[in-house]
């Protein structure tokens, strides 16, 4: 079973968290998804596919979590016209989120030939998928450290770690084994990342 | 009248545009719009909601252009699958920006006190829109010469020039009078690039 299906019938846990932490997750969340799903379309990529599909729980999972707590929230009329314009935001946010998904679908639809890709592909960028194995160097490293964007030209879009995701990570972001990276950049450079986080060379 | 307002009501020209054309306009301005109704309602910005709906406009525009060249492209059953294909993207695409607008919506709903702002606002970073005037330097300098990125911090996430975007511009983007661009980035680095700007100062 994918991921994002297994976590879907998961039980909905009830995790403590401020309305403030999720607004700037669903934030984060549904503009990684609009970048994703425009990619994994041009990219003609399942993968990143996948990856919407399981951002697009975790999003109706947050929205379901801060309804819950703007209804515990609201005591004065006051409160609950505030808390009213909290939820439209999310209400537009998992818009947003449906409408991504709703563009990776079109992947699984078999085209005689797959117009997209070719339409609109730029040739001198991919994205990939790249898991960080035991024993790179990699591990316990920043990206700074490592100077990925110099030596290879690759944006780190976002970092999965576990059931986490760190959206737009900055420089000075850890690495650690087991973490799953999404980057954008030249083909070769992608490919010399990969090197490095199996393992195969130690430095970029 | 604002000027999303006008470019509703003026007659719907034809501008003869490829698919592909189209669509990649699409796609930049639906992550656009994401990005700019976030940070119009964090930064409490009523000048960023006004582009946002300039862009709306924009992307209807696109829509009714793209349906118009499919259907009269579409010839065999063949080109037809292809072409719904895209018109779904477009749809996908026109959903992500009127789920963009709504958000911004809630900046003219006069709450008791603005909480968003409150709540999500990264202190060290804000937004503003800036005009290159007649006899800055800044005309006919690309942002690389202007050393925008290293003097002050902000990232250009777009220009306007006239009635056309420039999406994510690249460092070799030449400059001119009477664009507008949006910016982010530290307050003192994006008072600085205005007084450079508006000709008050000749080097950042």
């Amino acid at each position: 079973m994918p991921k994002w299906k297994k976590v879907e019938f998961e039980e909905i846990e009830y995790e403590p968290k401020s309305i403030k932490e999720i607004l700037i997750e669903m934030k984060n969340i549904s503009e990684l998804m609009v970048d994703l799903a425009y990619s994994a379309l041009l990219f003609n990529n399942k993968e990143l596919a996948e990856e919407v599909k399981y951002l697009e729980v975790r999003m109706d999972t947050l929205n379901y979590d801060i309804r819950l707590i703007a209804l515990l929230a609201a005591r004065t009329k006051e409160d609950a016209e505030e808390l009213t314009g909290i939820l439209q935001v999310a209400e537009a946010a998992e818009t947003i989120s449906n409408a991504a998904a709703d563009i990776t679908k079109l992947l699984s639809v078999r085209l005689t030939h797959p117009i997209l890709p070719g339409l609109i592909k730029k040739s001198d960028e991919t994205i990939k998928k790249l898991t960080i194995k035991e024993g790179s160097v990699a591990h316990n490293k920043t990206i700074k450290d490592l100077r990925i964007a110099s030596e290879t030209g690759v944006r780190v879009l976002t970092i999965r770690r576990k059931d986490r995701w760190i959206y737009a990570p900055k420089k000075d972001e850890l690495l650690k084994a087991g973490d799953i990276l999404i980057g954008i950049g030249p083909e070769e450079g992608l490919a010399r990342l990969n090197k490095l986080f199996e393992g195969k060379i130690k430095v970029l």
